[in-house]
């Protein structure tokens, strides 16, 4: 059943509201501003037609605000009752940053998994839906080695270069998000319905789109730009000379990010696209250091960010949805005794503390940043 | 039988001369201040210590001029009475023009076969002594394409990708000139004495050291410097982290030349080497448009100092010596009838006119400049 959402109780919970302003299409910039003003989804919601359009919404959105579609808004808060599936708004202090600072961010993120994968420094691993042995093997390799380092791995769920980078994070238990172009509750291609599963289960699977949304072409360009913006980084590993994962990386450099490309033979057609980027001024990667190098500044932004979030008070959820990130004492105390006053390896600390690499990777970033700890040769140290 | 040069006669002829000044080592720059102050290698030496010492010249320079090592002189003397082997200095038109705008430029250079090779469009294929199948064959190609667009390849006569590009070049009846670190009258590797002598007869081979130099590794990487500045840019094929053809693209880049790369795979540590000199900056080529499109600008400086150097008279040169240049019309005559008004490839101008692509493609390149000639597509017209 369809709300009437101008005569709706105000939140809590928030989330109804949220939902019908995610459900209105349209320009972002009016949705976002709209939420801007008012300060929550339901103030938002109660600012009425007047409100809506003083925002800058269309007549279009004024009429989808007033009436959302029943169908859409019924199938999307059905998705949005199970415990592991969240809608994280433009308001909401788990929006990620990364996200915010870049251009044309989405009003609110569909997301099956843990939402704090949103805010672990990932790198997006991106490339050919047809690649070569080899640069599967690239893929494979450089996601298992930069799992290894504690950073996630983001992709787009796509065959090839995409689906390799996730399967080498979820072996070796690393930490991976596939960002998708369809609604959560789908999986394109189709047969990656179980790996989609996988991930959701290891990280997150991230959507703009509503639960129910088919494949449409001109959302896999947007869903490009959400990968972009949300990675500290982009790497393409075998592209071909136009490409999606090509569309990625200009995405990425307009979000102010670190490309990189990895070069192949002059005869590999699939190395067309990669060599186009690097001519373009992407940074030729042949090795994960080149990678770890190029993303150390703004992981480091990540990080104060990161620390500003754990400072806020974790905003009023529904009920029934987890908050999307937990005091952080308790594992910041284990870790501080796991850590001594030798240097200390990143195997050891997961054996002493059981949290896994990637949760202790942001820790240990953060606790740098505080002086606490200092790091050489991917060695850890209380300082 | 050395020559006491303060009482030799003066020029004509110039060459003993100027020989004395090539034979004396030390500083080059004050050798050439020598030569610019005094116009002519016999005004030079007539200067006496004084003049040579007024110059810079240091004691063992000023040593040297006075009384030349008697066996040096007579084994470079001789082999300058080849008519095919010429001298050419600081102080010559034929001096090339690219060289003479370098660092550190050679006060003289021994060339066995045609001094023109210095003034044609050249471009540097350099790379690992050891290459991959694929690498020799990527030598090749470019070789065989670049000479067929008229372009003169450069090298070291080196093993590996130096001779492969040489032999290219040779095979495809293109115009190739070697840039060796021995004297030139010495192979080095030995095995290239052969490869050398194809190379003399078909363009030429030029070294700043006298005959009879030895290989010592100091000389290579003084080499490597005139290699670069010769040639209007330098391709890196395959080369390890640590190689003389990083030092060339150094010096090239030094001498303001453009740097070409070819990539390859991450696993190849052939093409290590490449990948840094694409980080630092060197060009990725991938086909050899990228490398036509790289030096055109130089082209059309140098074919604006051929066309200045075509119309300075003659310089007198020793009996039995070719001049180094010969009045251009006769040939330009025949290219002139050649040309009609319906665009013309090369492969039709080398056919009605007998010249080769290289000559060809000098003459063009100034008949463009000049306003009679345009190009299209690799192809001429007379406008």
């Amino acid at each position: 059943m369809p709300r009437t959402i101008i005569t709706a109780p105000p939140a809590p919970p928030c989330c109804p509201d949220l939902l019908t302003l995610a459900l209105a299409g349209g320009p972002l910039s009016a949705l976002r501003r709209l939420l801007d003003q008012h300060g929550t989804g339901s103030a938002a919601m109660a600012a009425g037609k007047e409100g809506w359009q003083a925002a800058g919404c269309t007549p279009a959105q004024c009429q989808a605000l007033a009436k959302p579609a029943a169908d859409d808004w019924a199938r999307a808060n059905a998705w949005l009752a199970d415990d592991a599936h969240h809608l994280i708004g433009w308001g909401d202090p788990d929006y990620p940053s990364l996200l915010r600072d870049s251009p044309n961010p989405p009003l609110a993120l569909f997301l099956a998994g843990n939402p704090t994968s949103l805010w672990q420094p990932a790198i997006a691993i991106v490339g050919s839906r047809m690649p070569s042995a080899g640069g599967r093997d690239i893929a494979r390799d450089f996601a298992s080695a930069l799992a290894g380092h504690g950073l996630t791995i983001a992709s787009g769920l796509a065959a090839g270069i995409d689906a390799a980078a996730h399967r080498a994070a979820l072996a070796c238990n690393g930490s991976t998000y596939a960002v998708i172009g369809t609604g959560p509750d789908l999986a394109y291609p189709r047969h990656h319905r179980q790996l989609q599963a996988q991930i959701a289960a290891a990280g997150a699977v991230i959507s703009e789109y509503p639960p129910g949304t088919p494949p449409r072409s001109g959302q896999f360009p947007a869903r490009n730009r959400l990968l972009a913006a949300l990675a500290l980084g982009t790497v393409v590993i075998e592209a071909a000379e136009r490409s999606g994962a090509l569309i990625t990386a200009r995405l990425a450099s307009e979000a102010g990010r670190e490309i990189f490309a990895v070069p192949g033979s002059i005869h590999n057609p699939m190395a067309r696209g990669c060599h186009r980027l690097i001519r373009e001024g992407a940074t030729l990667v042949t090795h994960i250091d080149d990678i770890l190098e190029g993303v150390a500044n703004l992981a480091g932004e990540l990080a104060c960010a990161l620390q500003t979030r754990l400072q806020t008070p974790i905003s009023p959820v529904p009920s029934g949805q987890h908050p999307a990130v937990t005091p952080p004492d308790p594992d910041y105390q284990r870790l501080w005794d796991a850590l001594g006053y030798d240097p200390t390896g990143m195997d050891l600390l997961i054996e002493r503390t059981g949290l896994t690499a990637a949760s202790l990777s942001s820790m240990l970033l953060l606790m740098e940043l505080e002086g606490r700890v200092s790091s050489a040769h991917g060695r850890y140290t209380r300082t």
